[in-house]
């Protein structure tokens, strides 16, 4: 077998080496079964285990509250983006946005059909390098959405906004779930496409508050309604099962990590190391996000010229350091350090980043 | 490693041994990426030839004319029930269906919302136990909608509707495509989900004529229109990884086999065997499904009481013969017999058939 590399890839990103060998070991033959686990029909018994132990290991993870529905859909955090309006419109009450990156761009796009759209802040003007201070929405808002952690961009919000009591806040979490303590009952709905931090592609984490199930209007077609999903326990028609079995599996190893908290810890630790290599490299590296928005989860920075840049991406790979080229929209370097990224890893990064500023400065 | 079992589950389904062993022996180190398929991005190379060879794959086993596209989605056919009429809804023009079946039936309640609906002939009076005769769809219809095969109740269209030439067909062959030759340009759309006959769940195969793809009103969401998708080669989003690369695994093992015609000639073969049981046993086994609309893919059958029916079921478990209860709508007993499940599974379940006659009539 290959050397197993040290993978900075945005999404689909890398998975802990605990899961995945599982997964391995039993694919062929899941718990006894005599079949792989994609093979088995959703309505046995041993996949409504896998679906009963993932929705309490979720619970047990974030601290869901008991008046909180959790759902597995398949169509990506991008089907959401069309799901959150279609689902939570009001008549007469506009829905609110605030715009921190090509993620919040893409879902405001889709919220016009539904009704008016207001966007109440936004760091475009800045190429999306900060998120917006003192973000305050509105009263009779139908709902608040903002964007926790910014992929192209690497900005995190570290505060949260203020929200009347009445107007649910809806979260896109796709890049930091579990990454850090989430206060669920702060908010409505939480959504997160799995592909980042929780597991692999083709799934969608979606938590919403019990009394948001049934706003939606009579008149949806009944896949694009959360509660034809919450009825059903996420198997009103086929789920994607592999994806929601391998992220049970990985949230068996965040739980044996020590889960969130210890997870945040980590992620700190991670994230600091690599920006102080930034910070103390004397503008060799250019952070793209402002220090005050800078993101656990992505680390983006910039060089003198794209040719540094690109040496720096090539010379990284046959150190097994993988993935590292930045998103077109801010250009340079982008080391994605999601949960499943050993310290290790990132070590290993700063010191060829360090070797790499002496070498060419 | 526990004995591998006959998997007659109606999906998620039995998928091809050789298919699962190349899955699980590269799992871990993706064609010497040292990633899992799971972790590599789906930006790069490796990922954009599994999505290439499995587009070229389907091409060439169905035979896929030039002038039609191919995508792999999300969401499940049940998705592709309210995105059928969301992109080929004409107004004024009805959307034309026929009912033989749960599917049916769940994809004809999505239409409403898109514009007039006319179910143009049913089997529903008869338990849909067969397909209607001589069915003809109208001039003038938006499109024209089948299901090809019913996995409930186990009958298959074994003849071509009359449609007029300026009305598109539209095939949900979700449990027959591959299993018997299709001609693909006598349709405009075919989508089906692949847990079937194609590869595990998680992902929707989708082909469409070119001339049909802009058909799609503007005010749509993103996501639901088939447009985005092709134009993105599949990738406007993270597309499930896993499913489309099991299926690209599935569809080599399926060419390998010789394609379409070879598996053809033996589906016909591996449900002659079983209807044979059935039509030799003096009615001790009752076929569901009328004898001219028999499916080669989901056997049906009952027998005089449901503790009978239960007692078949449950005495064939330990001989490694799974998941053969029947569906709540049918009762009794259903066999599964796609692609995947060996004609050595078929005969086994045959002589058990034979003997549980034997020492029960």
């Amino acid at each position: 077998m290959t050397k197993r590399k040290f993978n900075f890839f945005p999404g689909p990103a890398t998975l802990p080496l605990p899961a995945l060998e599982k997964a391995r070991d039993e694919f062929l033959d899941f718990e006894g079964t005599g079949m792989s686990v994609l093979e088995i029909s959703h309505r046995s018994k041993p996949w409504q285990k896998v679906m009963d132990d993932a929705d309490a290991l979720v619970r047990e993870v974030m601290g869901v509250p008991s008046d909180y529905k959790v759902m597995w859909l398949g169509g990506g955090a991008s089907s959401q983006f069309y799901m959150v309006p279609a689902n939570l419109q009001v008549p007469g009450k506009p829905m609110e946005y605030v715009n921190t990156g090509g993620w919040s761009t893409k879902a405001i796009k889709e919220v016009e059909l539904y009704g008016e759209t207001k966007v109440i802040a936004s760091s475009k003007e800045e190429n999306f390098s900060y998120i917006p201070a003192d973000v305050e929405f509105s009263e009779g808002a139908a709902y608040a959405h903002i964007t926790s952690n910014n992929t192209l961009y690497g900005t995190e919000w570290n505060y949260e906004p203020k929200v009347p009591s009445d107007v649910p806040l809806v979260c896109d979490m796709s890049s930091d779930i579990m990454a850090r303590k989430a206060n669920v009952k702060d908010h409505g709905v939480i959504y997160a496409g799995a592909q980042k931090n929780l597991g692999p592609a083709g799934v969608t984490l979606v938590i919403v508050r019990e009394d948001l199930i049934d706003r939606v209007p009579e008149n949806m077609p009944t896949m694009q309604k959360w509660s034809t999903h919450v009825a059903k326990g996420s198997m009103f028609n086929t789920p994607p099962v592999f994806p929601i079995y391998m992220c049970k599996l990985g949230l068996e190893h965040l739980k044996e990590m020590g889960g969130v908290k210890a997870m945040e810890k980590l992620n700190r630790e991670k994230a600091k190391i690599l920006y102080d290599v930034i910070d103390s490299s004397d503008g060799f590296y250019k952070g793209h996000a402002r220090v005050d928005s800078r993101s656990l989860m992505n680390v983006t920075f910039t060089m003198e010229t794209p040719e540094l840049e690109n040496k720096c991406v090539d010379e990284a790979i046959p150190l097994d350091l993988i993935g590292l080229k930045g998103h077109r929209s801010v250009g340079g370097m982008r080391a994605s350090i999601y949960n499943a990224m050993p310290i290790e890893g990132v070590k290993k990064l700063a010191k060829y980043l360090t070797e790499f500023k002496e070498k060419n400065q």
